[in-house]
């Protein structure tokens, strides 16, 4: 029987490996350049620390875990199985009987059960990155996989907005080096609310943002007609005309919106917070991005309280969101600690790497499928030897080397092996260099070949 | 309610994770300058790759995914289920109704599947390390955990000794570098299979092993009791005495092992496989660990058909296996691809961990809770703003820099938070400062402060 994968999942072979661990590596040393410190949790959570936090249809992704058979259910449990089971299966197959655990989400729940659990130990504000695969039950498609990395750094136990301002400088360091051109929209839940306290329309906050995004596409007739369909009053969709043409700067676009929202305290709040970021944004010295204010960006309404921020690719024709985050006033308030403001950023790396692929931005020193500099090519068994005696040497100077390990009688076939794994150097190794305690290198780009002692050789690969 | 999380899984915090990732980078520096190239499989396969490859004490330790609601089950399967799950209960919790999926249980079986998945792309000897967790639903205790990380190297498609010589030295370095002294004890299954065979005893060989090795603790006539108990013949018990007896250096193991293995073709292979390792070791010029044979190693019968190792620490109290291995000759031969021998080792990052936390052996380095060099102390709005540009400079540089977020009337509190966080320079900005665009720089260890200028303050942290 051929092997298989489960539907969503993916094998990474080493060449996959390489632009992975690129992409992992910018922005680990990102995190860390901004304070955040690193944090990992267990793949599994227990079932009651994630459901209910995610939505009903986010429930329903969530991976569950088997109960073992041997360790966990005691001896009269599946006898009581049995017979609960049918009852069981009409509520949901997220019985307690069957299921006590269940795959990780997200990285922000368990991070929240996390400073719950360890409140008292931590030292706050508390930064903190985390990167670890997460498991959704979600339909696959381009771009979307059952498995797969968030990379999250928030900070909880600040309100200051200082955290965000450089949370954007954190996005402009990291895309940079990424060398993906970024739009980085925001936008604040406190404008989003103070809309729907103009209009009166609290529950059409979605509906309107959504028609509003559409403006580009179906025009200003089109978003009208569509607001109308949503049941928004005729009277509601004239004071909404501004919002709706709303264009230009981010000044002018705040100009518009200190009008519309003169009379709604907590717009006027979601403005101050907005205002500060845009006139501090000198002070961290962008050099990358863009950064759009979007007031129909609407993510997350559910939790996030403050800035919501969204970062899409700008070029190409595969765009999707590849991060994602904002501030929830009351993160840990799930777990019953209360009080503490969080904010956070989180990049889709699989998402990332698909953009990058696309647009061809990985360099060139990790686009291949081995990080091997040497191959070492015998002519029989003495020279194997010899050759795994000088591989140690090299490999003691810090240059990754490898022994073709067995004796082959066409030396051809060693070298494809390194022309295959794109090795860049081979050291052939006959009874001369042998005699002479040398090398002879080639350099495979070019063909070009010289006798080495081992120490030029050393200095050479260094 | 106050959360927790499954048993047997770990939360790791900043200053577990400084250590982690310090052995982490250890091993897979060391796999790289080995020439071993990086995978990744998913976390979760088909229950039917990984059912039946561990013995049927391995496969109750499987845990498996239940199928997720809505996306997988047909309409017609819950009504099936109903009916179907009585009965399937009675067989196993691990119906293909209820879970098609499961959690890696090693990176073995993973990287076999991978092989054979991927067979006409690879380059052989194909050589791949992977560094993934696994899970097991074992019962937890001391040095054992549900979630645990396995970092594999393996070699497949070729039978040189070589590649078990070149993973002795792969040991020696890393665990050079780690600086935990280890006994790396090896047999060869060849060896064990001529015992047998010389006593005529094939289904006795673990009771024999077992039995011997229990020499220090019970003595030798504990030995031959237990050998008795187990049924051994006397006859077998009188030629297995110089095995008891067997002591002294490799060589002189080897020596007698000849004399009583002179009958058995099998058990001259495994000689002369030991021998070509043990007379190559200086070519690789070990310097760290021990190596020792020990023909009462018997760990993966089931599988391993050549040499097999396994490392213990060689000091302290706890002393846990922490790396385990060998040459498997078939080994994707369970996927049906056939004639691929490999040969590969697996190091236990959680026990080295414990023993390394046991021994106080991480440096002062990765002792602490943050990387962060420098916390930046604000006295108001404004020093904050000049802090944050300040730290985009220091970033820019390389330097991993924080600002403390918030405006505090109390400035202790910020020197506080740098203590908590060991952060080994404070930066206090003040109007004196701003105004002459410098930083006083604090070092925390002496309490030495010195004002400098942008460009000496970088110089200084560099």
């Amino acid at each position: 029987m051929k092997p298989s994968i489960p539907r969503g999942t993916r094998d990474f072979g080493p060449a996959e490996m390489q632009k992975r661990q690129y992409i992992f590596n910018i922005i680990k040393t990102n995190f860390q350049l901004f304070g955040y410190a690193p944090i990992e949790t267990p793949t599994m959570e227990n079932i009651t620390t994630l459901t209910g936090k995610y939505g009903e249809e986010g429930d329903q992704l969530i991976f569950k875990v088997l109960n073992s058979r041997i360790h966990e259910s005691k001896d009269d449990k599946k006898e009581l199985l049995k017979k609960e089971f049918i009852t069981s299966l009409e509520k949901s197959y997220n019985s307690e009987l069957l299921t006590e655990k269940a795959l990780r989400y997200d990285l922000t729940v368990p991070f929240a059960r996390y400073v719950v659990m360890n409140h008292h130990a931590l030292t706050y504000p508390f930064k903190r990155y985390q990167i670890q695969p997460v498991w959704r039950a979600d339909k696959p498609q381009k771009g979307r996989y059952r498995e797969f990395y968030q990379c999250d750094a928030d900070v909880i136990g600040s309100d200051s907005l200082v955290n965000e301002l450089e949370l954007i400088a954190m996005m402009d360091k990291s895309f940079a080096e990424l060398k993906i051109l970024v739009i980085v929209k925001f936008n604040n839940r406190k404008i989003l609310s103070g809309i729907a306290e103009i209009l009166n329309a609290s529950d059409k906050i979605i509906d309107i943002t959504v028609a509003i995004d559409k403006l580009d596409k179906i025009g200003k007739d089109g978003v009208i007609k569509e607001l109308q369909s949503k049941e928004i009053s005729a009277e509601a969709i004239t004071k909404l005309e501004p919002l709706i043409d709303l264009s230009g700067t981010n000044d002018a676009k705040v100009s518009v919106l200190k009008t519309f929202l003169a009379s709604s305290e907590i717009g006027k709040k979601g403005i101050e917070e907005i205002e500060f970021l845009l006139t501090n944004l000198s002070s961290i010295n962008i050099k990358h991005i863009n950064v759009e204010l979007d007031i129909t960006l609407a993510r997350g309404l559910n939790y996030y309280t403050g800035t919501i921020f969204e970062a899409k690719a700008d070029s190409g024709t595969f765009t999707p969101s590849i991060l994602g985050g904002g501030r929830y006033d009351d993160l840990t308030g799930i777990f019953g600690l209360k009080g503490l403001s969080g904010v956070g950023i989180s990049f889709g790396v699989d998402r990332i790497y698909d953009v990058m692929e696309e647009l061809n931005l990985f360099p060139e020193s990790v686009n291949k499928v081995s990080t091997t500099k040497i191959l070492l090519v015998n002519f029989g068994e003495a020279e194997l030897m010899y050759c795994v005696s000088l591989a140690a040497k090299l490999r003691a100077a810090g240059i990754n080397a490898e022994v073709y390990p067995d004796v082959v009688k066409k030396v051809s076939k060693q070298f494809e092996y390194a022309d295959k794994k794109q090795i860049p150097y081979v050291g052939v190794v006959g009874s001369n260099e042998m005699t002479n305690k040398t090398i002879m290198l080639k350099t495979m780009a070019t063909g070009e070949q010289q006798e080495l002692s081992v120490e030029n050789l050393v200095n050479a690969l260094k």
